[in-house]
């Protein structure tokens, strides 16, 4: 099983933001400042922008009001003008839908959306906003770093997991639109792929697709920050723990893509990961997807943690009972 | 100070391997084996085939017997066949001084090789071999993993660092040669770049050059293989007292891309680097040079640590006093 | 519920060594130095004597040839010759089972035998013999460490825990016998104790004693070695992982104790414990014990991991079917 | 060099707290409770009562309100009250200078005051307040922590280290009033000791003495918290640069003691230390003291670090120039 472009387009430079719905706004936006340690770069009536201590852009998280959970959007940030137009006339070719341009909003400007056949929303865009450092508390000691380092977990926004009923069709989806390559992926005995890894740089991978259990449509598995070391997924557990955080799975090792990975959910239901995937790139241009077949699986986790139930069932929004 | 390129062309997917001479080559092998942690993959009349347990590539650090220390050759792996020819064709319209097409060796084929005005000789190639486990020993428990994990630091080959009598010329040719985009620079006060740092990808830096104080060419000053997490640099530091290696300075935090570092000297006196960079990559496409200059170089390292005299005047090979 | 002696009596100095039977003595001893990281001392026709690399003395496991698996004693050093005869003379008046005085063995002089009720050999001694190195690949580079640093996990021995089918009764048997303290306990709503940790210093405990819930007698929970930092036991999950180990469970961190743990069966089906307790230890003369109900246990471990199964089933020596 | 008492008498538990003098008390309040990551337990007119997170007392930091700065007196707790007695014995037998008794403050109860021949105050006691949450914001969520686990690095009070013209007669005071044992020293080639490290437990050493070479008498050199981890200690690096604290030097590991180590200057000058040892404890009964000698300490600190000069001339309060 081989890649269709052996070597990425290039033409996205990197997973940019996710803008995240909570029906329990307060509570979420205390969670994911004062707890789980992003910082806050401004709010609109709607949405609190928030960012990573090291995230180069305004805002890697949208946190948003709505009267549900999961996912609103999910935005790339392109390589180039250039760039970014030869996406979306690929895009325009592809025959997935198309939202069009919008102006985009405080953390970026113009963006492109689309969408997968499963109801996620995606954008893409050039023109961004650079985090700018208002006081001395917020301006890092060191210049080549994007904020001050305050001790919290999270460095810099690092992947997502979506939710789909075909991870076949939404890989096509995400090297068709996003010219993005697999990574890892896992081969399901009936011929299905049960999950896909993908990144559009050196990073092991940037967005993951698992399969769709509960019925629903459009839905989020995780967001995912990444750590500069797996002792500050121990401590953030620990503080997790002394804030009364659900803590759903870890710390512990992913057989795949070898990530070190705490999973929690904020107070409106989204699960949350901090993880660590030590000095893990793929750096080889011809790297072939890593194949899991679910023999393997039935192993468990790296170090043999059973995966946990609701890994399989809780995704966001909770889906309406009919 | 911009980029002429603010996007890197992405011809070249990584830094690929080190040439490194020894005139002590039974003690350097097993250095790098028995204490640094490298694995061996193979030898020929000449060299010794090294790798880091999750380098993918047979080889990555050559030690060859010689009369002298220093580096034989830099290599970098092209992403693609076409990239390599427009890499090629780059250099031959350049000017630099060209070698032309070599064989490869047990590690990778067919290379073309060139040399700055400093004396380095560099090689790109697409061909490359494999490391493929001969025994379940060598085999790594995970199938996304290189090598079995022993418990050695190094994970990967990180970086390089040249000496040069210009690094401003140095640039030139990073940036028309390599496609290179500059992260990191010195400005000195007397209007010189008194260190650059270079990369082809999302790394940080995969080269850096800085001022040749000693009057060599050609000259390295080290060679730097990444750890998945400091913890392993602190540990190494106690394997490096306890087999009498020469610790040269380390474990600090550098400020200049703020990697973990720590220095040591193999028996023949070339210097080898371990590195921790967190979580750190350059993602944005537009990234500027972060300039430091030499007012804030004065402060030392980021926790204050002053930079040790022989790290300006120690280089391989020795120069020769006339 | 307070301590019979509020302070420790302090005539023990700390636990020693113990004796584990393996019906596999090849396949034990390999894992046990190659794999699990302790030290070779020496050997006798029927045993061999094992340290970690920060152990004072020559041996702190005894790992002897048996038909069968368990503990066979275990040791603690007395604080001095006259802390030892005031011990000899509290246990002699326990009306606990004596086994009386033996010669010692390769690692320790004179030492005298007890019993608790459930079969498990004791022995105290203050003879002993110090480890020292023979060669310099054996040394410490530091003088104020005991052996050669190896990168190896366990620095020293922590402590052990045993079965009983009556926590309260061993309790009395280690104040009485021992003078050791209770630091933590678990109280169930039957009114049992149901587990009970206990120290002769400041650790937090060296020894603990959970229900026998397998109809056997004298028989052996775990025992435990301590690493330096918790990077260790991570950096030991990939080891055993890689060496094909049967991990039971972890890394996690217990909420009794607060230790950051890794369990392993070695070969022979005993288990072993890798086990980091950070900066913690019992300074305070007067502590209490800390009691831990049956509905807080139920919550699992501190960041909730659900205890597995075999942690309340698997003992050694396993239980003869009638 | 041995021992007087190969066992400590065990008659004192544990090093309790230390009065910091402080001339600027807010910046230094500061410091303590939002830079170093102490707890503020409770203030009088004079003085605040502080604590790291896992401390059981009150108090363990008391910071003075002064016209200078230095150290205030040394408080170590009693093992029972009978123990006390003991002390306050030998203590009055020793022809030490004696403070008598003092009815103590917020933090403990009635005091036994004694003085060093070089001006450092001792105080021994019983009677104390253990902290008490008062909030669930201050409650630990394990029953077996002092205090919430808030991500700050320093959990309990670990060593001070006293300057003083004769380390050899600080030792017999040592001693003979808290009878300590001696785990490590310096000695010099003229004869005098250079550095010696006490223990009245478990620790690897709870107070340190060096040479004043300042003219000085009485003088602080450093006060010391441990943290649970060696990367606690790389985060706090981080955090005191953030905040411009002055780092004096490190992170490193101390060849005497094996401490990973790192030492800042508080606003008002004094020198404080964040510190790890690992699992390192002193548990043989028959310890005999580590002797260095001035040659080897010339090889620097463990990993080659050169002591900084300043380590040897800076202590507080400044001495008054003539």
């Amino acid at each position: 099983m081989t890649n269709t472009a052996t070597n990425p387009s290039f033409d996205l430079a990197h997973l940019a933001h996710v803008e995240m719905f909570t029906d329990r706004f307060e509570e979420s936006l205390d969670f994911f400042t004062r707890v789980y340690g992003l910082k806050l770069s401004g709010q609109d009536e709607t949405s609190a922008y928030l960012r990573a201590w090291d995230d180069y852009e305004y805002a890697t998280l949208k946190l948003t009001r709505s009267d549900t959970t999961g996912v609103g959007h999910i935005a790339y940030r392109a390589a180039s003008p250039e760039a970014l137009a030869r996406r979306v006339a690929a895009i325009e070719a592809s025959g997935y839908k198309v939202h069009g341009w919008n102006d985009g909003d405080d953390s970026h400007g113009p963006a492109f959306r689309f969408e997968d056949p499963f109801g996620h929303v995606f954008e893409i865009y050039w023109e961004t906003r650079w985090f700018e450092a208002q006081t001395d508390a917020e301006r890092a000691a060191l210049k080549n770093t994007g904020s001050a380092f305050t001790g919290a977990a999270p460095r810099r926004l690092d992947h997502l997991n979506l939710l789909s009923g075909d991870v076949t069709e939404f890989r096509r989806f995400m090297e068709t639109c996003l010219g993005s390559r697999v990574t890892e992926l896992i081969q399901l005995d009936n011929g299905r792929i049960g999950g896909c890894w993908f990144t559009v740089n050196n990073k092991t991978y940037d967005l993951a697709c698992t399969e769709e259990h509960g019925g629903g449509n459009g839905r989020l598995h995780h967001v995912t920050y990444a750590t500069d070391q797996r002792e500050d997924i121990l401590r953030a557990a620990d503080i997790f723990l002394q804030n009364g955080v659900h803590i759903e799975t870890g710390p512990h090792k992913h057989a795949i893509q070898g990530t070190f990975f705490l999973y929690v959910w904020e107070p409106a239901g989204n699960r949350v990961e901090l993880a660590n995937s030590g000095a893990r790139l793929i750096l080889a241009p011809d790297w072939e997807p890593v194949v899991w077949t679910e023999t393997e699986r039935r192993k468990g986790q790296a170090w043999g943690l059973k995966t946990i139930e609701t890994f399989h069932t809780h995704g966001t929004p909770p889906v309406k009972k009919g």
